[in-house]
């Protein structure tokens, strides 16, 4: 970490600040320049909080070198985490696809969507129990009993199931669940993370709308650091200015995140839109980018001409995909 | 809800959309113009899933005529809410001053600094027991035991308290805590919120970093829709690119979310910019749009050479801030 | 385009409004309901200012239904505009290279790299000969000679050419360029705007650093209103507040351009990242994503330590990344 | 500056960058720690191009220590910069206030409100002749015309004049304007910024909408490197996420960009929310935050229904915000 000085510091704060550096375990290398002085802290510097000294009034800026994420950092772990689910590996030169419905809704719903992505090419069945909604007054989800919807359709088809987790209250309800997701706006939420951290289950941990690939590794850090490691990424879009398109899927930060992080990282083209039509051409883009796999919104309403159109494919469409991406994979070293 | 239709849409599935509308109780007016079709939704359209209708293969745009919040939206309820809090009414023409230290750390600390605001004009103290940290290796706060010497400290000085909740599974401890505080990073932890709107107490509503007003308007909605009318807004900084500031301040959005809604909006200075020196600027500035109340952060430490300049004001620095402040109420017609 | 009244607005002032918009030579029709009431506006709503009447008293909200370009409109003009420049076709079904150095620096060095990128496929060579920099100190490029180094290696290869303009000015020095570049910090340059329109030559217009899609779309209009058809889009990265990359490349909004526009979308994964080791697989993800060419930055300094691992890519790294886009063309329905 | 070198790179590399820095006449300090190597640069950094570094396959981050503007930076001009224009001085304790139309219009529109303005306690007269505007089908403006009409308001009332220049072809044009503005659109238009360096008149540069504060000043660095250090900054408001408002006002930067440089700093508070009853409250929060004026958009059409409540003002809601700011400005150090 470097800590640059503010010229015409006072003597007596600069040394109260060494001391205070010093006594957190870390070295403190001075070097006194024209303008300006600058220290240069060596050690574990995981344990500093940046935000502090940066409002110390002595303090010009200051600059980690050291990334504050170490369990999540690749150049501790260089080889790329593999995570086994059910027949799944995860990561390194797979790719998977995990598709289903947006919303858990029926039995019949349910295991006939699972049914047809698994015979598309999909391996992990998705679909949402605890739905996260901005308004008090919009359908919530159905709950524990969306989950023993799906594992009903785990049962039927074989398929190992992930759907999201809303608080750590609902826990217990995710026994049999394969693989937990933690959605973007719960990205911060540290207590359920610390909780999820003493889970021995995967957890596909989704950026936040407006959170830094920093912050999203240091979240997946809060999981690793209470002992699971198995922590898979997804890159869902971040807000910006645009107003044309839902979130603005970011992919420039795929190849970006897996040079930092041995974890896979996976892309959610449906959400970022929110536009079915723009799955397709997001998908291909995602594979490009160098995704380790997608999560897709597949339904099986045809006779529901509201459904059209909305972000969820249908099968034929999502088995389009699917097609399109196996003849990507060897331009990125990558296999199904 | 005005609802554009594509052109060349077909009329089977602009029937099918009409039908689903009516389904929810809305009545459907239609005009067909030259280039689109435009569908009049009238009646309760808070209940209708904006998103879901906009990802419609048929459909160009919607806009929202009628906001998607009612019990925080002031056309229904003109008259400012005035929240009493001890001896407090917090919002109307009143202006309020919360302060105390970032976090709770000893007895003394906490009650040293309480007496300290409360001379200098504070009527409520604030203090941090649960801290939401980016960095699991960060402390975390004092947890209950800072919630039980911020209850020392209110004996000892008559001073209600606030402090931030970070799960549900900690509600029992906030049991004498006189307003409980929502973080920025838990504004969307929907399950929490509900919790909350079943609850008596008042809850001091952060905005959250990338949060639109609407989504923030939305969050006041949860907790009132359980019940609980007393919601506290407090703007705290939005993301964007600048990085000279730690968070952008908006205070446009203090007079405007005025407008919108009857509940009283404060404005946190001291997490915005991370930057004591601010605090003074922002603090008058955040008066002059319109605000009413600021939550600063006051420390006792002057023997800590550390501690000068972090985005803690010392107790004399945050009497001068009062002192201005109270010349200015008469400008923005408010009063102490 | 339709105007949401304020309820309870004065009739008079209504009647005000409606007059005005008739006075543009538009239609009104007007709908009275419980809580607003709702103009819709008839016509050619392209010369209406959409600021100004969002910012008049009564009204509440203003949405436009008719997007407020025309030439550059695909629902006026359906099908792809295909651009011949030399030899090349570009738009429509066909996908183009363009490559080059970053500046240009030597004869020959421009004309090396010409050669370079010629046998790896590309078919237009870029060379920047006006830089624009944040700083003024930093070198500004060679200017008018630089134009004449790339117009004797457009001799030299046969292959067309294309610059960056940066003022009114410099025009007839771009006499004999075939493509002229719009940077992105001038896309609201509109003085040169409207110059280029009235200019016979294609240009590439790229997207400024925080421009919405309309925005960009406005300023090929203006462009385009001149009388010049010949408009070439390319998405460069936007600004947000993600640190890791220098922009954030918005790849979502090449499908979604395609839909608004008939006129060809390019992709500059070079300036995106600033990072030459992510130019592959944005360039993969650029071509899923539906783009009609790429502009890429090539060096030919192998011995210039320094540059290697610059944004710029070795005339091989291009050739290779060439190669697997070749395989993906089929995918995206293109040929090159 | 500070140059991090990644971990394992080769000392030929290394070797060959060090030799690079010293060939731009920089002295340079290595350190090597045990998980990267650091580089001090010490000496006139502003040459060097820290986008290029940043580039370098070796590099892991670059960090400024001295910022890369220097005559616009406070640390070498302690000073605050005061501009003499007509009776005006600008900046230092003074406050200012500029006001008048968004077009002219008419001569007996101008005068008239030059009039107002005057009398209500403003000292510069505003008024555009040249408009950006987004769209080619919108009015650009009186042009030549405007200009001499502001003049004739300048000769019948004595109030220096400011107006926006969109063009350097225009600039004859400018040479009896007190102030010429230039408009956040054209903030990095470098072409333009270096002809104004050469002017002896001041400059009042907006800033753009989504350039950060290093940007702004370096801005103003380009047109004072040519020998004009006049320059007026002025806030407008940045483009974030926030749809509620059309630009979000960045007060935080205002006390800021104070610290950083010594010239004069205004907000916009009329385009910033493009709202006129948001005027008031951002006024007072613009003075609150320290701004050194105000530039205020003022009309005089009380029989035009439609104006009311565009964004500018009528005259006697002007001298209301004035009346109230001077209340405000002992508290903030400044005297009218």
């Amino acid at each position: 970490m470097v800590v640059v000085i503010k010229k015409g510091s006072e003597e007596r704060q600069l040394n109260n600040l060494i001391s205070w550096v010093k006594g957190l375990g870390l070295d403190v290398n001075r070097v006194d320049g024209e303008n300006s002085t600058i220290l240069g802290l060596v050690g574990d510097t995981s344990v500093v909080d940046i935000d502090l000294i940066n409002s110390i009034e002595i303090v010009d800026k200051v600059q980690r070198i050291q990334e504050p994420y170490k369990a999540a950092n690749r150049k501790f772990h260089p080889d790329d985490t593999v995570i086994k689910v059910g027949d799944n590996e995860i990561g390194g030169k797979n790719f998977t696809f995990i598709a289903g419905p947006c919303s858990v809704e029926s039995e019949e719903q349910i295991v006939e969507v699972a049914k047809a992505v698994k015979a598309a090419g999909a391996t992990v069945l998705r679909g949402g129990a605890f739905k996260p909604r901005t308004s008090p007054y919009a359908f919530q989800g159905l709950k524990d009993a969306g989950i023993r919807l799906l594992l009903e359709a785990k049962k039927q088809t074989g398929m190992p199931i992930i759907t999201e987790i809303m608080s750590v209250a609902h826990l217990d309800l995710f026994a049999d669940v394969d693989i937990i997701q933690v959605g973007a706006r719960n990205m911060q939420n540290f207590d359920l993370l610390k909780e999820l951290g003493r889970s021995d289950k995967p957890i596909f941990l989704k950026r936040g709308l407006a959170n830094t690939v920093e912050e999203w590794l240091m979240s997946a850090e809060y999981i690793m650091s209470g002992g699971n490691n198995r922590v898979i990424l997804c890159e869902r879009g971040i807000r910006t200015f645009e107003p044309y398109t839902r979130n603005t899927l970011d992919l420039s930060a795929v190849p970006l995140v897996k040079e930092k992080t041995h974890l896979p990282v996976f892309v959610d083209p449906s959400h970022a839109s929110g536009l079915s039509r723009l799955v397709r051409p997001l998908s291909l883009a995602a594979v490009g980018a160098g995704a380790d796999g997608l999560i897709i919104e597949v339904h099986n309403n045809p006779e529901c001409a509201l459904c059209d159109g909305a972000q969820s494919l249908r099968p034929e469409q999502f088995e389009d995909v699917v097609n399109r991406v196996k003849v990507m994979l060897p331009l990125v070293d990558k296999k199904i």
